[in-house]
């Protein structure tokens, strides 16, 4: 249970309306998820954290369904289990196929798997992959 | 301070070679990572895992610098230090822009930034991302 | 669902009892919450962690609010739902406002973000933050 | 090793320079940590974390002190080394005592144990929590 | 809700069913657990994933019984709900007792109480513990 | 580095030296590790840490070696660099083989993996895992 009341629409101030319709025009739809409503209880958070997803999340030099993949990644590491729904069905509304789902998960699982080992045997860095951009 | 004296090619059983030998025909190099040195501890579990990496980050439905970018949003969720390094080095390795590793960083901020608000408010899962591939 | 049967007062053993009385005493309350219940099935553990919540948990140099805050704080980023549910009720008993919550939930999330850039990017700790207590 | 080069005043474009700047006026030194050097691979996501925190910590209903225990807090919990350094020597600059300090080691050793616990057992939430404000 | 249509006996393909054939034959059982039926959206990875299950968790150096106290105290560090179930589950089929359980829950509070404590106080290793196997 | 200076026995009041010589006298020898050096900043907690660690670990239902066995598998998940490092010698100290270490690293492993295949697919629990003590 969430652990405060959704804002609706028409229980909102002006500041909480101004993102939900900048949602609603953005998506191109009148839907409205329950993270925003929640959120909506510190305005300024909800505010800039609408304007941040939104440019964060614009095509850029990474196509969109990728991001969708990255936070599908760090949601499951940890354990958030709404960011998981609500990123896996973005990704699929972005055109993720089955096929690349299958990877995507494979990919986890892989990742998951060595960071333990890892973990376990505490490895040093390889000075060959110390490198910068 | 790795937790086991590395194996190196030359102190290796047959089992570990044969996978060393593969690690190197497959990335056409000399080189073997501290990692697998460390692994090669339990030959067996050395060989699942070489073979398990590379089915599953060879190209497929999703192209191999994709998957690199989801291995690090993992590690870096996990605070794999090394798993960070040798991926990012891998991406780089495999075409990653520095834009697109600054974009990267953006989703993966965004997304830890998103996790942590949800799990605060624990918001509940809207019914419509409970769709199914 | 909880891996064990819950300990009720009419069940429990002498040990057990004399937490749940500890418990009712210290809080001025008859309830006693799931947690100390199915903890119950280890009486020494429940014993201890008890002793030590009381402590830990009393005013202090901090006072019982900001404690809380830091406890949902962790609880957070440990994913567990039991915990935040269980210490965002006590932290509103012992006073939060809807404003509080509010910048806690601010601070909870910047604090995830800069989480992920930090370890995404592997940034060196300061000379300057080397301080000591 | 951080994974990019840090981009020091001298070397940084027009917009990197104006949040140095405004770093530098907010907090009253010249002093520019190694976390915003490395964001500025990225000056858009420099200029929105940077602004995002400068909101999100700024006093409020909850004093600047325990938003750095929060942060303190979180930091531990996702082991982010250099995060707990900085928001550590931040706590002290703005007033952390000793005594507070050991309070923070025991609420936050409090709540890892409570929540390994409690994961445990996968204790159910009582309804008594699932208050709303 | 699981985020894909979970693949019975009847719907699979032949690579599916010599795997659930193989976990039927290996576990004496004709039940197929809700894991295994979900991972089959990816065939590849789910041979993959069963046949190191299998080989991992068999009778070796380690008694089947510990290897799966290990998997539930990864599985609580990690907050994964079903393979916290799953496992208590097969701790108890391979003879847990009760008084195994209560031991088990208290060192994994220990070790996330003190994984906390460590955290905070970022403690240097101490040389005498850099030993090598 | 450590956020506090660490106290040695010399410089430690008497609530402190206490527990430095029951540490002393419980483990026969004269070594104190950084840990507890660390802890002595707040003296209750310490004493509190360490009679709990000592009741926790000693012999019981489960042997000392797979305790620490659990240990490790909870630091690794939490990314405990002296943790690990510590419990890794402890079980070493205490009778752990090369063999037994090698399947402890593997099992971590598998638990790793699977618990990031279970997050992403969101598995739910089946009805017959859902058995109590």
């Amino acid at each position: 249970m969430t652990t405060v009341h959704l804002i609706e629409y028409e229980d909102a101030n002006d500041e909480v309306r101004a993102v939900y319709d900048d949602i609603r025009a953005t998506r191109n739809t009148d839907f409205i998820n329950n993270f925003w409503k929640a959120l909506a209880i510190n305005p300024q958070q909800l505010r800039r954290t609408w304007e941040s997803a939104k440019a964060v999340m614009a095509p850029g030099a990474l196509d969109p369904m990728t991001k969708e993949l990255i936070y599908i990644a760090v949601s499951v590491a940890n354990a958030c289990e709404y960011c998981i729904h609500s990123h896996t069905a973005a990704a699929r509304a972005k055109g993720m196929t089955d096929a690349q789902y299958g990877e995507l998960l494979a990919v986890i699982g892989m990742a998951h798997h060595t960071n333990g080992l890892v973990a376990t045997l505490q490895v040093e860095v390889d000075e060959i992959f110390k490198v910068r951009s």
